[in-house]
């Protein structure tokens, strides 16, 4: 990672934390950019002039065309992630783009290339310079858009069903979050398997948007188990599980005989715009520890799966380019399409989390460096300024759903 | 499971748990049967007379060939098991045979088949009555001494592989008693992926006998996983473990990112012929628990799976059928082929079980109704008697190997 992008901008200077202007910028080239200016609402967020970054020698450039936005972000907004990042830092886990520059140790890829990419932060912004192993060249009909919104969600989607709970034809899947990123990608996946059933929770309110993605649908609030149980008595062969706390349980108890259950997120966690260390704890709490020697007795199998623990941290880019490489082919053979929920300029993002949030978006949130922003009936913001919140309109929800 | 196939013996009844002569035996046709007489050494095992089976609507007869013998069989006899019988009882959990009668209520079968079967107890007996669910016609080049080391030991080692793990190309893998049943059979598997890294673990002296079946073979007195690591320094993908007890927090340890480790036995718990309370509790108690957002945060998936009470408590008997019908086509195609360290009379099953708890088998131990007892020096019984028990020669070891 080149020391040129780092996310403090050249107009303003890092003082006890967080970003002042200072009076001699140094006159380099800017870019625009999204930056988490400390833990907390989506005040925090800002859009800044931050110096365009250069590439070392095995990196690649890229003139970011869109950025996808996860409900993880929410969690590193808030600093109730393991190992969060310092303050300020720019954002985004994954992008699309067009390569502009390369560093000499890269191979297989050139300038012009249309490319999506995963970063460790710094894709939200016009520019980012990222490790070409986790670079990844578009097909020729994938959107920029769609780009953005394939890496993360599809990713995570196929190695939960095809690695780890191992999907086979006449198999059954309880999943949550049907309507978010992740769940309509394994949606899209299951569909590729002959015979699955598929149950899913999500807010009553998109049930009618995703009923034909899947069997059956339920509101999170009623008791799922006991639904999944009128239809399949014995439960379901897998478990995929975004919530973590009491649901973690609920689906470990939901599992058949040689069922498996699978945590991939911990959104439960996240109950107001804010960091609540009261739902951290209660998540973190309800979470009965299993003892191997009961899975020997039930016949079952649990585990975790974190996507960027596994890129940024574990080292296994080559293990997510093959399944990158699969999910290409099946972009290719239409046997998969991301569903967008929406687009949204830089200085909208706060709204555009707040979405997640709410739990409104059906499909992918994507972020556009392109974008015009919102028209603001007050206080608006329509050209990107250094002091620039990203809260928007959101501003009068703040408190909204705050536990 | 009909009543007649009671495994009290005719010319015997039971009295407060124990197997005494009567006065006036009924005059049923009998058979010869190996019973367990109540938990504890070898000694509990008898060669019986018992009547012999009738079949219910749903169940063949089979005159038993060859019975398969397992190191749960062990833990049975000592009575260290979920949920141990009601003694006395016929053992037994595999064989091979011809069938001689059909239930009203079963297809695909018939008089005069040779097959494998599965029964919940009972196989080791002269003929046995078998729910045709379990079931299944052995190929014609298949012998019977083959067919009775089949079921139990590749249908665990492939669902192991393949169902719960997840086996791939350039893959690793650890397990422990490699020269067992199970371990040959899961080395045999392991062969059909490419490019697969098997380390070992098996007692010294066996080393040469089995070093060509897997790449890396260790003393499990020795620090495994040390060893391993100096090989893969991150680990290994995928982890069998028979052992429990240590050797479970051990093998959840050495996972790779993404790993997944699985519990399928725990013979750790027999340190000696009889029950001990101490190995029994320090197994358990040594056996952490974990926490699912443990794996979360370390990508890994444990697990645990036991073919018996998938078979008999939960009722997986077609899921187990496709498996089984996988296998055979291995078998046919000369993929697998069972190895068998040897095979032996009802009335040597003493020294048959001694030989498996003092780790000296190279393959499946198969106990074969036909077979003639070994002379033995003194108190040597050749032919089946009711009071003959099965422990032989074995009786000078009893106490070697006790905790």
């Amino acid at each position: 990672m080149s020391e040129s992008a780092a996310p403090t901008a050249p107009g303003t200077t890092e003082q006890d934390g967080k970003v002042v202007e200072s009076e001699s910028p140094t006159p380099v080239k800017e870019m625009k950019s999204l930056v988490l200016t400390g833990f907390g609402g989506i005040k925090m967020l800002k859009v800044l002039q931050n110096p365009e970054p250069t590439v070392s020698e095995t990196e690649v450039l890229i003139r970011v065309k869109a950025g996808g936005l996860n409900f993880p972000d929410l969690m590193v907004r808030q600093g109730v992630i393991e190992n969060p990042p310092k303050t300020p830092i720019i954002m985004g886990f994954e992008c699309s783009g067009v390569i502009e520059a390369l560093g000499e140790n890269t191979t297989g890829l050139n300038v012009g290339d249309r490319v999506i990419g995963f970063s460790d932060y710094k894709c939200w912004a016009e520019l980012v310079a990222i490790p070409a192993k986790y670079v990844y060249k578009m097909p020729d009909n994938m959107s920029f858009h769609e780009g953005a919104s394939f890496p993360m969600n599809f990713a995570t989607a196929y190695i939960l069903l095809f690695d780890i709970a191992n999907l086979r034809k006449g198999q059954s899947l309880l999943l949550h979050a049907v309507a978010g990123g992740v769940g309509t990608a394994i949606c899209q996946l299951c569909k590729t398997v002959e015979d699955v059933t598929v149950f899913g929770t999500a807010s009553a309110g998109k049930h009618d948007s995703v009923r034909d993605n899947l069997t059956h649908i339920y509101d999170h609030a009623t008791d799922y188990c006991q639904e999944v149980r009128k239809v399949f008595p014995q439960g379901v062969d897998i478990v995929l599980d975004c919530l973590c706390g009491d649901d973690t349980n609920r689906g470990i108890s939901l599992l058949k005989p040689m069922g498996k259950y699978i945590l991939y997120g911990s959104s439960n966690i996240v109950t107001g715009e804010t960091k609540s260390f009261f739902s951290f704890a209660k998540s973190w709490w309800q979470v009965d520890k299993v003892s191997p020697i009961k899975l020997f007795d039930e016949n079952k199998v649990i585990g975790g799966f974190q996507l960027r623990r596994l890129l940024f941290q574990q080292g296994q880019d080559g293990y997510v380019r093959d399944i990158m490489n699969k999910l290409m082919k099946l972009y290719k053979d239409k046997k998969i399409k991301p569903t967008i929920d929406s687009a949204w300029a830089f200085e909208d993002a706060g709204d555009a989390m707040q979405k997640i949030q709410d739990r409104k978006n059906i499909g992918k949130i994507i972020l556009d460096p392109t974008a015009q922003p919102k028209p603001r009936p007050k206080e608006a913001t329509t050209e990107p300024a250094t002091e620039a919140t990203a809260d928007g309109e959101a501003k009068k929800d703040e408190t909204k759903s705050e536990a």
